[in-house]
């Protein structure tokens, strides 16, 4: 059987992880668009470019290298192995990198070995998948799920817009459009990603199979109140911003009792006061709140609920609540056929393996409904990630990376040739 | 009786409005030692030289203008009239200016009527009284409060330090404790402000004359919990440091019940999450306590309950906890005297008044254990200060101008020249 080489994946892994990298808190910087995301993605089509792949970034900005038959119209359909380049701020080394890496692994694997696939093999790094201006932007743009005045009015939390985003990073907001691939072109997506969370690591299991990815919504809230000196003004005379959102959030749990499931979440990861100084009550509250569940009826049920809670809050506290709804992703489930080959292979090659739900969204969420689509997961020691201490064993890239190096042939090559570097193995 | 005149008020505080006045919210910013700051203390001077006072600035960047008797080993004791130049960010055109214009104008008056007090009358501006490294910097520098390992550890919310802040304003750290004043040289100390609360505005009264002022502490807290994907991690398996400020946030309502009096404040007015990112549960949470009482036992109760709070939250969350007291100021009453007097000329003046204590931190209660000092309020509409639309109608900043000329007259004067003044008018 031939084998992925984990030193060539741990390698790029460390090339990419430099673009962005803040020495000071050892996280990466690499924000959909900017200077740090773009210098990654050269990077990435320098290294199509070394394995002699066919390669571009479309309107969307994801860098897209093909190895196996031309692009044309008499082409066979394309078997994508996809993930971001981008992340959060003080991101990890692996989230989304991982499946851009282990795909240029597995064409350097077929090519060594001179296996030229039936079906082309794309290697995809997407765009703005963290959620600057809501996310997965390149997914959506490849499924046709961008519109014309969505780009024209998207914004990141500090009101930068995309369409100007982009254009410092020398992309037309409008090519986006451009990015569309019809699903008759597109034989398969598969994503490999770590886990994220804390189930793998602490069952000591390989391998995650994914079921489905939950939904997610995302609000930019804004209560308004009166900023008094913090001396002078009685307690019971405020209207204190801070404490509508402090009674909000006190009821998050109750929410989730009564509106959702264990797989339901809800957190607010921002937090902006005006005019934010010590001795003045706070007159402005803004924050986000991010949903997430498997199911659309719970997560509007979530959504319903919050918003009733801030409205009878914010009337309590005699403070003004808007709200602004920036993004709604709904759950998506990936193909049996390609979980039954994902399961097939990692009984073959022995590794532990569980089936579950992401708690995360993905990329591959968006192409569930447009060919078919299919996930797995490495651990996350302590399920760490979207944080400089994020990590996975090597050895679990190496059995992450040499599962979808045979997912990846049988789709692009056949069962034959999958077979057959079985039996050479 | 002699007369002050509000135009030259009103022009005064509109003058002094212009340093770091911010056109986008109308709010100024004038914190301790910038730029906007050290300009408006240069344009007070500039109006000491039109007035034919000796000036100067001190090593604490108080400025200090000089009518009457010279300073010298024989000089007689100095009246000071003073209140701060500084703002909070976004603050009021009143704040502290007030005490300081009107001063200029009782000055003013004088000199136009030919009268030169027996006893030194000095205008003083003080510096960083709004807390941006503890608060009343320079009062406590003319009162002997400050300590040099203070002034070399001082630091504000973003870590900037203040000496680094003094040196850029020109200033050298040490010298302010070259700003030191004798409690043989001062005669009086005398401080006119607007209330900053609503009692004055909602009971329709012009004058309250301060009984005392509330201690103050300030906290710099920060929970530590652990950054996780927010979709990933299950709710029940967080450590997020925003939510135990939350339910910290909860408590102080029963704080206060229990520990304090209708007199005691404890606010929040300071957020910052790292990372601060919507789909990121947040690592760590900064915030700021201030708390206030009449009455230092119950300021100590009061920070005792925050410590045992925060303490059992952050074990709950599995949180670290850390705190930094980073001032604590004592509660101080006003002059016994000088709040007869007070009630003395406003009576003879026919304004309404009231005695009442103050529940923010002032410049005067530093003088309240170095000389005779006492300080009256004039009405805040709506009691709003520390923001943008603070305000005070020109016929209550008159009348409290007028009753300070009086008080003044008397205290520098003498009541012969007191009367006169009364019987000329």
């Amino acid at each position: 059987m031939q084998r992925v080489k984990i030193e060539r994946v741990e390698s790029d892994i460390h090339a990419i992880a430099q673009f962005g990298f803040n020495e000071a808190d050892r996280g990466v910087y690499r924000q959909g668009f900017s200077e740090a995301d773009m210098a990654a993605r050269q990077w990435v089509r320098d290294r199509f470019e070394e394995l002699g792949m066919a390669h571009r970034m479309d309107g969307a900005g994801n860098v897209i290298g093909r190895y196996g038959p031309a692009e044309g119209p008499d082409s066979p359909p394309c078997v994508i192995i996809g993930s971001h380049l981008d992340s959060v701020p003080a991101g990890g080394i692996f989230d989304g990198v991982l499946g851009v890496v282990a795909g240029l692994e597995c064409v350097r694997v077929l090519k060594e070995n001179g296996i030229v696939p039936a079906f082309p093999i794309e290697v995809i790094g997407t765009s703005e998948e963290e959620g600057r201006f809501g996310g997965m932007l390149g997914a959506q743009a490849m499924t046709g799920h961008v519109t014309l005045d969505w780009l024209d009015t998207a914004r990141d939390e500090h009101g930068f817009m995309l369409k100007d985003a982009m254009k410092a990073a020398g992309l037309d907001s409008h090519d986006v459009l451009h990015a569309y691939r019809r699903p008759e072109d597109i034989r398969a997506f598969l994503e490999v990603h770590v886990e994220q969370g804390p189930v793998l690591d602490t069952e000591k299991t390989t391998i995650g199979i994914v079921e489905g990815i939950s939904g997610v919504f995302k609000w930019n809230c804004r209560l308004i109140g009166k900023p008094d000196h913090a001396g002078a003004a009685p307690m019971n005379m405020r209207s204190d911003a801070l404490m509508g959102m402090v009674d909000f959030a006190h009821e998050i749990s109750r929410i989730i009792d009564e509106e959702g499931t264990d797989k339901s979440r809800i957190t607010i990861g921002h937090v902006a006061l005006k005019p934010g100084f010590p001795h003045t009550v706070p007159g402005e509250a803004d924050f986000t709140i991010v949903g997430r569940d498997l199911d659309e009826e719970v997560m509007q049920r979530l959504s319903d609920a919050c918003r009733r809670v801030l409205s009878s809050i914010a009337r309590k506290h005699k403070l003004k609540f808007e709200y602004e709804e920036m993004s709604w992703l709904k759950p998506a489930y990936c193909d049996e056929g390609i979980r039954a080959l994902m399961e097939r292979k990692v009984q073959e090659l022995g590794y532990s393996y569980r089936t579950m739900p992401s708690g995360a969204g993905h990329d591959v969420q968006f192409f569930c409904n447009h060919t078919r689509a299919g996930m797995f997961f490495v651990p996350s020691v302590n399920g760490v990630s979207h944080a400089p201490d994020e990590w996975t064993h090597w050895s679990d890239i190496e059995r992450g990376c040499q599962l979808l190096l045979e997912c990846v042939t049988e789709l692009a090559c056949g069962e034959d040739v999958a077979a057959g570097m079985a039996v050479s193995g």
